[in-house]
């Protein structure tokens, strides 16, 4: 009792629009909710056994212990690793048609991949990158091997 | 290509002091590191396939467009799903043992769980709670049944 799992559930983000949210996630990337309640929530799912969720950041904030919740840009990024260079592109691509904003279109990155950033409607930052050290299992466990630099 | 898939792989945490949060999360809750570069960045798994990081606030910023983040709180809060009550009250405990701050004691929640919320040293919240309505099946898909309330 006490120890607290190494796991992540869900991830929510506070959005001042929920409808201008569910544009972009859903009809603008194309992804299916797990759960849409107009004007409430809606819940999608980005992994096995991980959903992400967007509600009202007042919502969020009341929910919580009232403190009002930061202006983004937030301190943290979502993202996601895709296997080429071509994908990253697409991906970005994508994202702006469907009204992201490109903050670091696609270019080699430090870490030896390959990557770009884009701002949801509300400036939370998603990167899509390429790493060649980034290994999943087929049970999920992941392993990264670091790449020396030139 | 262009379109995204429906995926999040790494969530990136952007951290003022990288030392305190290497003490909250792996002396203090004992998650183990998959990746942990001194002074760099720690990588934590927190699901299939699914990575936690915590990175200087400052490097993310300087990686992305150089904007600088916003303080917290972020308008964002992870959460973990718990079987129990008393698991709820035992991880909160347990955090803020750990160095956490509780922003709201365990309770009832209006979504007709139980639940609650710290905040990590650098105010990123957490909320652990039960939920009758959420169900995970073999292979990862998330159902969420809403409970009506009373």
């Amino acid at each position: 009792m006490g120890a607290m799992d190494q796991r992540l559930d869900l991830l929510t983000l506070g959005v001042p629009d929920l409808d201008e949210a569910r544009r972009f996630y859903l009809d603008g990337l194309g992804w299916t909710a797990t759960l849409d309640v107009p004007g409430e929530v809606v819940f999608i799912q980005v992994g096995h056994g991980l959903l992400l969720a967007v509600w009202g950041a007042q919502d969020l904030a009341a929910d919580v212990d009232g403190t009002p919740l930061s202006p983004a840009p937030a301190a943290l990024a979502l993202a996601q690793i895709v296997q080429t260079e071509d994908e990253v592109r697409g991906v970005l691509d994508g994202a702006a048609a469907a009204g992201g904003t490109i903050l670091k279109p696609a270019q080699p990155a430090a870490f030896g991949g390959y990557h770009g950033y884009f701002a949801d409607p509300f400036g939370f930052r998603w990167e899509i990158a390429t790493n060649p050290g980034w290994h999943v299992s087929d049970d999920g466990v992941v392993t990264i091997v670091t790449v020396e630099q030139p």
